[in-house]
């Protein structure tokens, strides 16, 4: 679209309330372009006091947290370092330590009241040699070794291949039909599910429980569709886990390209494949998450969290699973604390380790909560990539949910003109044992079409995530932050 | 995200109706997957005449259209041959001719009443050779001319350059300060703005009446900024518009990066530059719109238009502007056939020539339509690319409007579990022509915040585009297309 007819059919738009162009020189940038926005947030602050409309004073902070972060913020920055110096960061990786600080430093210099590092003892899974995986006389598949799968041993193995679509298949063909073989878990993610994360979760029990199950009928390895929309060459690492005590048997993905294709050459007749992997699985170590404060001026023990995973799988740089969740969590700090806002309650940014296997990040930071006997009134995950913002989904207990829900609702006006709506359902897996706090429990969502293109593979990094949508996301969820701080929210009816 | 304890925690999603995997052999696809889905919708149809609740009617036969449009339809492989096989569609290119051929084709298969091509006249604009734009003793900078500029001659041209921000500076600088010199236009888009579209309407002012306006004050050239949000090496092309009558002087557009650059050189002295461009502008040619037609079965004198524009800019392959828009379009005719619906009222699919630079093919497209006093109930234009649906901007003649916004608003509910929200806004600018006749105009509307990423540009091509975003895309229109059908729309008070 271009027509000069159309100049004359633009939307109305709001102009913006602050010089907006970024200055190269770091020193002018403060002393000029942030002493504007302090200024500007303070005026703003003063003279709505004066009219008393507690709407439009909100409405207007919104308004300066958007122009604020996208035009000031770090957050990209901040990923593309993250991305690009360190990459890959799986628990007890070097990369991992190495984001911590990284994480930690940024913090540090971010005017917080507290930053710190919380121990956890994470599992330590290691990819080993390149995989191969390769059909006898035919092609090789591109493939990569689940996470936490053993080896095939240094010789790889070579076995008959049987493609099943269900994990219940497995009992009806009964180890007469798998004892020795390869089992090919094919059932793809189901396109027509609007939302991808849906269509995740109903495809993602073959990778996670598939060899587990496979094992019982004397399976001897297990390839497994990537997860992903797209038909591609890129395979799809993620968890896989096997059960307590249990045998064990490798397990691989592939891309989904190869996964017709071997679908395809079974349709024809026997196939034989030939797979190897050395992963393994080491002693656990000691990791942490990292953990920033402001402490809360009115109602400190009230604690608002905002938080991300900071580890990632190894083969990519976790840029959008979850570098954007962190850089989004950080971006709330750095603009709150530019804008001179001073929180009512206390105000945390966790970015939590091992989320991709073992969620031990998650866990030891709700011990150590429900030890002190903390109080979450809120606490917002972004874990579903760095796109544009759609809004966010809510969760709590079943006693206070509706409590919770009523009054999130009454700001959806507030945040409807940059496109963001409140649902019911999941928040995140890192704050989900939170919830026993019976506070409110928030997941960030955004767009979520491209989310599973990239999701575990070689090509999550920088070049998948978008500027502008990643500033909109911590736009979107500072927000929020702002909103529940500045308001409160009450579990009791009234 | 990945963690297990999240498997958990999946948001309820609804199980697809039709089976889903597209078979290779096509032949089969057509036998198998389509008679089931037009079974399914038969089956839906019966059974729920029988409940007569037209709402969940409604809601299942959207439900179909997006199984089908996910599954089964071409948009996709349409939009990727037409840009790898034919690439830009300038119009009175041979580019924009083989497009109307080949959207005729496809046209032609579906299964229409009627195709037909209809003519206009339309401006013959050629690029010539590659333009070259350096800084004297510098920098080559990144530059193609704008759309409609003259050449500079063989030779090119080389003087001093001088920076300004809006057009009504030069007024204030005069022709002393202007005469002899290149005007660099350099006011970036706003990055504040959340629609990016309204960043675009405030800054292009300068590309389209910059020249015309500089030539006044005796500037030899101009050279603009690109409209884009992003800071890259990448030039956007776009239409320029000189005084009917007036002077002439060439028109190109730099990189962001590259505007960035000259600006830092300027603020340390004079600056000369050379420019050089080959382009011209030669006696218009005739080309064609593509319009295929379905007659309405109850009141086909109730026309509902959805079209998009064929032609693009020459230096890219024009996929998200407006190959989107085009495959969108004839995604609702395959879509609608393909699921046996008999519409009641005439639908027609027009891919209008032209809308770049000069929008012939919709005036001709609304002459030829008001001399036969025809009326279009609806028209809808998707021109904002291929991205994940938002929803839909609204226009109507004033004193219909309201009515008009009513009935569409108590459609929200049935297209909001599809992320699709109604606005009043502008449409398109090739239906806007239409506004006379009293129906409503609608413009499709993405997600904007990659659109001036590519718009104009080189990489505007097929790997910019998500496959399941367009599908979704086709999918909201052909939806919205439904509705109006099936329930009709009154401007009358009721």
């Amino acid at each position: 679209m271009c027509s000069i007819i159309k100049l004359l059919n633009w939307d109305s738009s709001v102009s913006p309330i602050f010089l907006w162009r970024k200055p190269k020189n770091k020193i002018l940038k403060i002393s000029m372009n942030r002493f504007k926005l302090i200024c500007s947030a303070f005026l703003i602050l003063v003279s709505l006091s004066i009219h008393g409309q507690e709407e439009d004073k909100d409405a207007l902070f919104i308004k300066s947290i958007y122009d604020y972060t996208l035009t000031e913020g770090d957050c990209y920055q901040w990923l593309y370092d993250m991305t690009t110096q360190i990459g890959g960061r799986l628990a007890g990786s070097m990369g991992a330590d190495r984001s911590v600080e990284f994480t930690k430093d940024i913090l540090d210099t971010l005017g917080v009241d507290k930053v710190w590092l919380q121990e956890c003892e994470v599992p330590h899974w290691v990819r080993g040699e390149p995989e191969m995986v390769k059909i006898v006389n035919g092609k090789e598949l591109k493939a990569v070794a689940l996470g936490g799968s053993i080896g095939t041993g240094k010789e790889g193995l070579t076995a008959e291949v049987i493609e099943v679509l269900e994990l219940d298949e497995l009992e009806k063909l009964g180890e007469s039909k798998i004892k020795g073989k390869i089992v090919f878990f094919n059932r793809p993610m189901d396109p027509t599910q609007i939302r991808t994360f849906n269509a995740y979760g109903g495809a993602v029990d073959q990778r996670v429980w598939g060899a587990a199950r496979a094992v019982k009928f004397g399976a001897v390895g297990v390839l497994v569709r990537s997860m992903s929309l797209r038909q591609d060459n890129v395979p799809h690492t993620g968890s896989m886990v096997y059960d307590e005590g249990g045998e064990k048997i490798p397990g691989l993905a592939i891309s989904t390209n190869d996964a017709n294709h071997l679908s395809n050459e079974l349709k024809k007749g026997n196939v034989e494949v030939y797979m190897r992997n050395t992963s393994m699985n080491l002693p656990s170590k000691t990791s942490h998450s990292v953990i920033a404060e402001i402490k809360g001026s009115e109602f400190p023990e009230e604690i608002i969290l905002v938080g991300g995973h900071l580890d990632s799988w190894d083969i990519g740089a976790g840029a959008h699973d979850d570098g954007a969740g962190c850089v989004h969590s950080m971006q709330v700090i750095q603009t709150l604390i530019d804008l001179n806002y001073k929180p009512k309650r206390t105000l945390r940014c966790v970015l939590f380790m091992n989320e991709e296997n073992g969620l031990k990040g998650g866990l030891a930071y709700a011990d150590s909560s429900n030890t002190k006997n903390e109080f979450h009134i809120a606490a917002i995950e972004s874990d579903a990539g760095g796109f544009t913002p759609r809004g966010f989904s809510c969760d709590a207990e079943n006693e206070v949910f509706a409590h919770y829900f009523r009054q999130i609702l009454e700001w959806q006006n507030l945040l409807e003109p940059y496109g963001l709506y409140f649902t019911k359902g999941g928040s995140g897996a890192d704050i989900s044992p939170l919830k026993s706090q019976k506070g409110i429990l928030i997941g960030f969502r955004p767009d979520s079409q491209r989310y599973f293109d990239y999701h575990h593979t070689s090509i999550d990094n920088i070049q998948a995530v978008n500027k502008r949508e990643l500033e909109l996301g911590a736009a979107a969820i500072t927000s929020l932050v702002y909103l529940i701080d500045k308001n409160g929210l009450t579990s009791e009816e009234n």
